[in-house]
């Protein structure tokens, strides 16, 4: 217990230098997966996995992921486990972290995950809060790189995001405020473009300067020069009652062909999933050749991977 | 992705060569299970298994098995994951797809499983649906065969099968309509005898005559010199509210030792399980000397083992 | 199937000689898994585990301990499969232990678990029933003297515990009747405080004279001259009901410092968690430093390791 834990709470969490290493290790690591390679240091290691909210992606890709690096997953559901209900989340936090070596947890607030952290022996990954959804951010700008930011040795290299822009079209949810915290951190643009009364809040992602992202009332407006045009569903897992109202709130939001041709004539399209064609983006686009949502989802595994491997060895070199 | 991925949707998605081989498989692997040999041709290999219908027998089958030879499983309940609700079935199959070796499903319609398959990059097992089980057959006959069918080094061969008759009584559900299929590609006949109103259906099953199978209104007639009587439950999952009006309609198609003596006096019981004694069987019948029915669920793991090293690596030999 | 079955239902189940194996194997396997040892010796075994109540430490200390013991888990819920539901629990029993090597019940009555056992071919533990908590009651003596009963070689020596007194404050429950049968059979002695109404049934735990417990009417007199203070909620799973009634009863059964000054000076406190601060326990007494509640709930995960090698191997060195 001498040495700090490092959790991954947010995506500021890490440094710049931490975030180049994790980009190359993840290459790294997909590439041994690739190609059958045996590799297992995480072996004899157990993750806790505890859901307060449903998930495919998430849980698919830790729990797969752990596995193809060796270790073992315990899967806790809030039919197994509530946190803050049966008893205080320290103590959960305290008995928990004594068995296992690695917690992922997706709750709503933030409040929950950092109050667990706080009383938990071993690392803590955030796999989506109300707030923040870090390792969606961390598998998206991987997968930028993989597509237009590898060096000359053919790795992912995040000194490529200089000067790059990354349009966020729709709600200002935990995806927008991860990526203002990248775009500070990583030193590239967002453009936010939401409906007005879901804007982003800068002090949610603790921002201090508005240098790296730019407001736009126009989605078009917030496209135009993008290499990268991104969004999420209108209606995020706790809203569902707003739902008629954000239809109508949401109506020009959608990231369609004309949307596209007001990016660059190479930008990408991103979406977290599960996508709802005709709502928040149109069939012709995520099913369209710019559209790279398949290997983002995968990519979630890859880059998790690397996060873990990270949080709970460090620097391995092998 | 150039070679077409073998998926298991339905019992003639193989050859009576392919089914010949799978067997003795099985049969090397139950042996090599039995005496801790230690063989893991599946490390590194992940199984997904989505259950939108509960299960015991296809849960604990898949998994233990699939642990025994080495792989992982990641298991998605409806609280996970709903085919076709948060997103399309062909998101999921995409996504999942990406992400793990192999997939079973567990649902309701033939369509969705199918749907499924054709946009996923893995094999897919069909792990029951409402027109077809072909795992559960897959064990019964070789179940049969290890009782009934050795060749002379002891293995279980198809062969066998010729001039064999298997006597279904009750409903003409997914298990009749995954006999018809067997029937039709191994070469042996099935008699099948359901209440008015619950006929299998032969276009379901998609076989070509009925050289391979004869239907009789009496139960007993179709016991008449059979090798093998099977049956299941009256009101299959799914179909609860018509309880009562089948409780009435399937009164007589109880298989009790008055049915079993106009079998062949060597005749085997099997029963997929779970079992309603006292309706669709009497007690003297499954807890009896020609009941199977322990060795039928417990080979459900060993032929499953096979079929899922059939469909990741092909016909291997060790 | 020729040697009879060892299974672990209740306490009485082992001998004295037993647990003092187990005491010392707990240590060493918890001492390979602090020095990340490499220890397999479940390498190819699965542990079915059925949970008919929720749980969070059960739950992942038999988890996580089968992994660090290279075996695997098929976990099954409520969901998946209810005891004596589908089907008989005889037949539930044949089934399952045809696919697994070992199964752990957290269920309600003792008689599902004594019926499950019976008809088994593998061996069977007690996760916690209405009646009994065993695996409790071997995590809570096995901490007892990793703090107060070392031997000469640093080992748990159950020998320390002669002349050692237990004070049970509160509820009459499973963890109460089980630590009559660890006394009754370890050698050491119980004092007894429970709310009237709320008494333990000697006939439940089975002891068979009342040599090693005590009754009191007062807590506080149960403290007295304690070498281990410990107790539970006051109203356990599936007593929701009673809540009311239970909290008025009870209001004198708070195990508060003025209760832990009349135990001896180094007495411990434990609870089986999770606790609700300010009912059976004050918030300063299980954040204190007599307070071993972490510790407790991290060996349940260690001599259950060694208690499910003991069930598959045998008494193993290594």
């Amino acid at each position: 217990m001498s040495m700090p834990i490092q959790h991954y709470l947010q995506f500021s969490d890490l440094t710049a230098d931490d975030y180049a290493w994790l980009f190359e290790r993840a290459a790294v690591i997909k590439r041994k997966f690739k190609s059958y390679e045996k590799y297992h240091p995480l072996a004899d290691r157990t993750l806790a996995m505890i859901f307060e909210k449903a998930s495919t992606r998430t849980r698919v890709s830790f729990e797969a992921g752990m596995y193809q690096l060796g270790g073992s997953v315990v899967h806790l559901t809030t039919g197994d486990t509530q946190l803050g209900r049966a008893e205080p989340i320290e103590d959960s936090a305290k008995v928990i972290s004594r068995m296992v070596d690695l917690v992922m947890i997706r709750t709503f607030g933030q409040d929950k995950i950092e109050r667990f952290a706080e009383h938990s022996r071993v690392p803590v990954i955030n796999g989506l809060t109300n707030e923040f959804h870090p390792c969606q951010i961390l598998a998206d700008i991987f997968t930028f790189l993989e597509h237009r930011g590898l060096n000359s040795e053919g790795m992912p290299d995040p000194a490529c995001l200089a000067g790059k822009t990354v349009a966020w079209v729709g709600d200002g949810n935990n995806m927008a405020n991860t990526w203002l915290q990248a775009a500070d951190l990583l030193r590239f643009t967002v453009h936010v473009s939401t409906p007005r009364g879901y804007e982003v809040d800068q002090a949610v992602a603790g921002v201090r300067s508005r240098d790296s992202y730019k407001v736009f009332k126009n989605p078009m407006d917030a496209c135009r020069g993008a290499d990268l045009v991104t969004t999420d569903v209108w209606t995020s897992m706790g809203y569902e009652a707003e739902n008629e109202e954000r239809r109508k709130a949401f109506a020009d939001w959608c990231v369609d062909e004309e949307m596209m041709k007001a990016a660059k004539p190479d930008a990408l399209f991103m979406h977290c999933l599960p996508a709802h064609r005709g709502e928040e983006v149109s069939a012709e686009v995520i099913d369209g050749p710019q559209s790279v949502v398949w290997d983002e989802a995968e990519n979630r595994m890859h880059v998790q991977k690397a996060l873990m491997e990270f949080l709970l060895l460090g620097r391995v070199s092998s």
